[in-house]
């Protein structure tokens, strides 16, 4: 069965020290999850924030101006302006999509992986123009000596995959665009199959099918390829809308464990919950089996109720040595929290 | 100035033999162009095809199953189904995409340049689960004793980028994937470029951001990254609503010589031109020139009426020991043309 700490949300918005004076953070969810190398349990945060705003008739964009290398904020009025702001989260302008918060990443570091001290400043922040409007969903896979970011790179470019590598989990070197826009839910496989890197990742085909799964291979990487679809949202409702890669796959003794998301479209609202499956060691596109039903579903009122209803989503899970998996989960795109199952069991639910 | 094949359209639906008895060729244009080793010009065609159908309450969709290798003919009832089957050339079916014509490629030979040997059947047809809706835009270029065929695999799965290689131009082994849907115009530059292969590509972020040129660099062709938006719609008119890369580059002593398609969004129809730029021969990044206008728009009656009014769209050209570019072009998704323009005027026109 699988346990919800009994603190959850760990993180919550209040918590976090926001990137300036004039902002307020909004949420702290969807954390990469890993080990560092002295043993204590590292999160990466998705942090977002917005500008404190008192004029109820204003809209104000974040946005990070690669060519002056400043953060600027774009003001609307929303009375005169005859845009539509009835979506919190974003708004069109002239065909454009704004968002009203940014995201930056944030590491955090914890001994016992539920207690954790949150860092006073963020660890990427938006740099690109790729990144105007933000950087989301974090993963980090350790390879050999090297941890491996991966993150949703948000612009007016669309949502591309950008990668960066760290030695020490404080310093990440940016390594550009590993795949397209619009694609999300990168997840690099701990280490080389046949030779190569392998990843998940969710091309957005608007229209054309529903998100799903696709593999890709890299030999260095930084350079693709090798694409096929590997999973897609059919098999049933509570993920017949779409599917994600959540937490890097974790090796076991049975095969490759790899945690996803799942989305149930019901009505108008869209319900996240989690799913696992177990891969073929040598051959990560042979699924050996599927969980029949989700491991995680909304269910608490901090993941039914929040900025965004009935989200469980994971970015990462923590393999401990006492046998059992920590699955770190945003919930409600506002907060973190921390569940456990046996590796066992797990694996049982997901044959 | 550009001149115009007298004879165009020099390639016509009716010149095209159907892959079936129950076919019929709708369309033949888009064609790569390439010099073949013994000195002729090769094209490889765009061929549209569709079932014959003397029900008008039905339409029929061709569409590749993958599992059975079976090309399929499925059935609706226009009146009885619900459908909304105003378009022509798609309609949908619980969401999903179908086309009503298939498109596969086609090699056609010349000794002139102008006058085209077709072959009886296709070169590519559809035979993977990501071509189940066909096979479009081929480009090709010459990498050394090889030649690189880019196309783009249409399927439920999105437009997938595929690439194949080939000795002889008759027979081409496909390498897979190599860019991840939405993508389409695809163009590798015919060497390796500080040691990376080097290809432009245009995903498509729908409603994030008009479809724009993008670079990406490879050690293998096969696998892709280094990823940077290249070259945006936002010059002038005749290209603000999107551009592509058309024919792949052409070395010329200024530099890298680009002919590319521009749209210009004007009331309920897209209007098609080309135009062309020149680039650094050491950094393609680096735009050393642009072209004012259009070197080519639709004028003739063949390139403002036909099956999609006001296209003309590169897919190759061909510099010649001459002195000139011939420049063959899709006119209205339906038949292939030639216009031949002087490299020296061509490259005064990119400045």
């Amino acid at each position: 069965m699988i346990l919800r700490e009994k603190t959850n949300p760990i993180i919550k918005p209040a918590d976090i020290v926001p990137s300036r004076e004039d902002f307020v953070v909004t949420g702290a969810f969807n954390a990469a999850a890993t080990l560092a190398k002295d043993g204590r349990t590292y999160l990466m945060l998705r942090v977002t924030e917005k500008p404190i705003n008192n004029d109820p008739n204003q809209a104000i964009v974040p946005m990070f101006n690669h060519e002056t290398g400043e953060l600027e904020k774009k003001i609307f009025e929303k009375e005169s302006s005859g845009i539509d702001f009835s979506d919190p989260r974003s708004f069109r302008v002239d065909g454009k999509l704004h968002l009203t918060s940014m995201a930056h990443l944030r590491g955090a570091w914890s001994d016992d992986g539920v207690h954790f001290e949150i860092e006073k400043s963020p660890t990427v922040f938006p740099g690109t123009k790729y990144e105007a409007y933000g950087c989301e969903d974090p993963r980090i896979s350790r390879l050999e000596d090297k941890y491996i970011l991966t993150y949703s790179a948000v612009s007016e470019n669309g949502v591309c995959s950008s990668i960066a590598e760290s030695k020490d989990l404080k310093t990440f070197d940016r390594k550009g665009i590993i795949f397209l826009p619009n694609n999300r839910n990168i997840n690099i496989f701990p280490e080389k199959i046949n030779g190569h890197y392998v990843a998940f990742h969710r091309p957005i085909t608007s229209g054309w099918c529903k998100n799903s799964m696709w593999i890709a291979y890299s030999p260095d990487l930084i350079h693709w390829g090798g694409y096929k679809r590997f999973f897609t949202p059919e098999m049933s409702a509570w993920c017949s809308g779409k599917v994600g890669a959540g937490a890097p796959p974790i090796k076991t003794d049975k095969g490759w464990l790899v945690i996803y998301h799942g989305v149930e479209e019901s009505g108008k609202n869209e319900k996240y919950s989690l799913g696992a499956m177990l891969l073929d060691l040598k051959d990560p596109e042979n699924i050996l089996g599927n969980c029949q039903k989700p491991i995680l579903s909304p269910e608490e009122a901090y993941e039914t109720e929040g900025f965004v209803d009935d989200v469980v989503f994971t970015c990462g899970a923590i393999k401990r040595d006492n046998g059992k998996i920590d699955i770190y989960y945003g919930a409600t795109d506002e907060t973190l929290c921390l569940a456990q199952i046996e590796e066992k069991e797990l694996l049982n639910n997901a044959l």
